[in-house]
């Protein structure tokens, strides 16, 4: 193993500074050229009728229209029935999901969540997404943090927790998850689909943005609604899926799935709370997606684009932190991020060093519930942005203050 | 005053009834040749960046973007700093201030209307909108119902209400209001404006849907937004807003807009439950829309779709019912609906004949909070969907079903 110099990559550093980059590997933006993939749904619609004949254009059909539906529900093996359509974005339904089991409970005849006797708990496999853990921070629920491996969630720890009353729910995010990359082994999906939680009311908010976001083959792992059926939970799991990573971000269709109960449940509360969503960005999207299978031949382009980045990140990481034996990552096969675990004490300090060079990093801890990386290991690599070329650019500074970090702790 | 003979409109009754027909002058509804006025909205997008260029495609400004924000602040009257662009439904904006307001309070530092001692009550002037008195129901607020007439709500009765602390928020709809059409006066605006509440976090929802949507020259009235800041109130007010009925219904862009404090309350909150909203459909309807003055033009085009239907309802209620001295409706100069006050008791009778004759109306009583018109008298007609033909039998048969209704119960 290559020993490192601190006051060598330190002068290093000090020539990257001098360099004032400025490269943005936070968030999972897609790159302009994923976006201008889509541009062919700007094709103007001349007729305005859903499959049924429903005009999109005046109020009506708050379920959404049956074209996108079924579109979805190819796409993700799920009865048309159980889906429900929502506006544009995956992550307001998740919130909304929560905020109505905080007000009005997980049934007609439930105890809302605001009203139980004690703190209500979610089951938060860690890293996982930051969005999500804000979601139970702004509604006061408490997290439960679990770890996860290639395969998933640990299940014994899962299994142990909603033994507890008060765990009333679990993110989980089982195909490409953010930000390990990985997919939920088959095993882990039955486990969790034939989970017997001590609170009745428990639930899954299963959080399926990049089922079709594959970089390379398809990975498959079985679909949790389905199971969760088989296994006479359907109730249990509420799935959420959008366009926002496959059309325009914030732009696309989202949708919930669930068993009946909770579809008829969903539907009767959010009769109040809007007429319909926006069925002509629907019916855009059914013409312009075409079919499950066009959809999936659409996702092949963003992958085109994707793969080059993610591969090139993971060569600078080999190149030049593996010699040192420093950290270890995932090598994700879809999704749009790649997690990476620093040796312990050093993702702060590594994250302050690169957004000084001008490299911006999501905050280390962001993927932990509360904001707080028990060991101070994890960064989460964003690659979908930037080009090709500043990925490798901003990789390689992120090694170096990998690096820098590093030594600092072995030179005290 | 001419009699009704009760056996000869039994005859008439039993010949529309042998007509079959089915007309619908239930809901607020376009019609399709005012959908078509908007066609040019499908006119593709070929640059994506807003003024500021922003490529609205990619995740980004919750805010919403300049290009729409900028027409709607100077067709309102509003500060663009005080408006945040929603999603597609300003209903779905008006439910989620509320769910705020219960789970998290008005303020930052405020006790959540969920967690206060009694019971929180908001100031419903009826006849009113049945969807917000929804919100009130679905979240367990209590109703105070207050009287309006041809200048707004019984503003006595409005300030006797907020010396209650109970009392935590009111429903308004200031210009043609649902269903009466009147236009709040002057004086009524003023003081809105000036409450002084005995619960500090009391909040005017303001529903301005209708705010362009005038069948003749526009009326006016002071708007309330620039008001209660004048007063000092300016966190007083939440003003709502959107292109529904201009473009497309569900299928347009809602905004809220207040003070400067709850913007950035509402901001911080809604940062928990979405990325951003969508863009590109902010985008198309700023480049369609063009400016506040090319949307009041369009917005002629609407009244010269409408005005004829509402002509048409007028003349039938003043040939068919006048002469009898039955009932008293008010004579709308824009908005959607026509209010329509029978002899008491008499309202569901009238609404049950229709039905059975084919004419659909919004059930009686739906103009109150909890469907209840303790005087069984009001019915709300929504003209607009039917054509002036259609309009004119639907209203005739309504006239027929109120003279029945009427006559009955004069001949027990």
């Amino acid at each position: 193993m290559n020993t490192l110099s601190l006051p060598s990559l330190q002068a290093e550093y000090a020539a990257v500074l001098a360099r004032g980059l400025s490269l943005d590997m936070s968030r999972g933006k897609p790159a302009t050229p994923q976006l201008d993939l889509s541009d062919g749904i700007q094709t103007p619609l001349t007729d305005f009728r859903d499959k049924t004949g429903f005009d999109v254009r005046n109020y009506g059909k708050p379920d959404g229209i049956e074209d996108i539906r079924d579109i979805f529900a190819d796409l993700l093996d799920i009865p048309p029935g159980d889906i429900l359509i929502g506006g544009s974005s995956s992550l307001n339904m998740m919130y909304d999901t929560v905020a109505r089991h905080m007000s009005f409970g997980a049934t007609p005849t439930s105890v809302p969540w605001s009203k139980m006797s004690g703190t209500p708990k979610f089951i938060c496999p860690a890293p996982g997404y930051d969005r999500h853990f804000a979601i139970c921070e702004a509604f006061g629920i408490e997290m439960v943090i679990v770890g996860i491996d290639d395969n998933g969630p640990d299940m014994d720890a899962v299994e142990s927790a909603v033994a507890d009353p008060n765990v009333v729910g679990m993110w989980i995010v089982p195909v490409y998850s953010n930000p390990t990359g990985c997919v939920y082994s088959e095993d882990t999906i039955r486990r969790l689909a034939n989970l017997r939680p001590a609170n009745g009311d428990f639930r899954i908010l299963c959080d399926n943005a990049y089922a079709v976001h594959h970089l390379y083959d398809a990975d498959s792992t079985p679909n949790l609604h389905g199971e969760a059926a088989r296994a006479g939970n359907s109730e249990m799991v509420y799935t959420f899926f959008s366009t926002s990573k496959i059309t325009y971000c914030g732009g696309g269709v989202a949708m919930v799935a669930s068993g009946q109960g909770n579809v008829a449940y969903t539907r009767a509360i959010t009769a109040r709370q809007t007429i319909c969503n926006d069925k002509v960005n629907q019916l855009r999207h059914a013409r312009y997606l075409g079919s499950a299978e066009r959809l999936r031949e659409h996702m092949t382009r963003h992958a085109d684009l994707l793969r080059p980045k993610f591969e090139a990140v993971l060569s600078v990481l080999e190149g030049q932190l593996a010699p040192h034996g420093i950290g270890k990552w995932t090598r994700p096969r879809g999704g749009y991020f790649i997690s990476l675990d620093l040796p312990h004490g050093t993702a702060k300090r590594t994250h302050q060093l690169a957004a000084a060079a001008g490299v911006t990093l999501t905050p280390a801890g962001a993927s932990f519930p509360y904001g707080v990386d028990p060991c101070d290991s994890n960064l989460r690599i964003a690659p979908s942005f930037p080009t090709v070329e500043e990925n490798i650019t901003a990789a390689e500074v992120l090694c170096l203050c990998a690096k820098i970090a590093f030594a600092e702790g072995h030179t005290d």
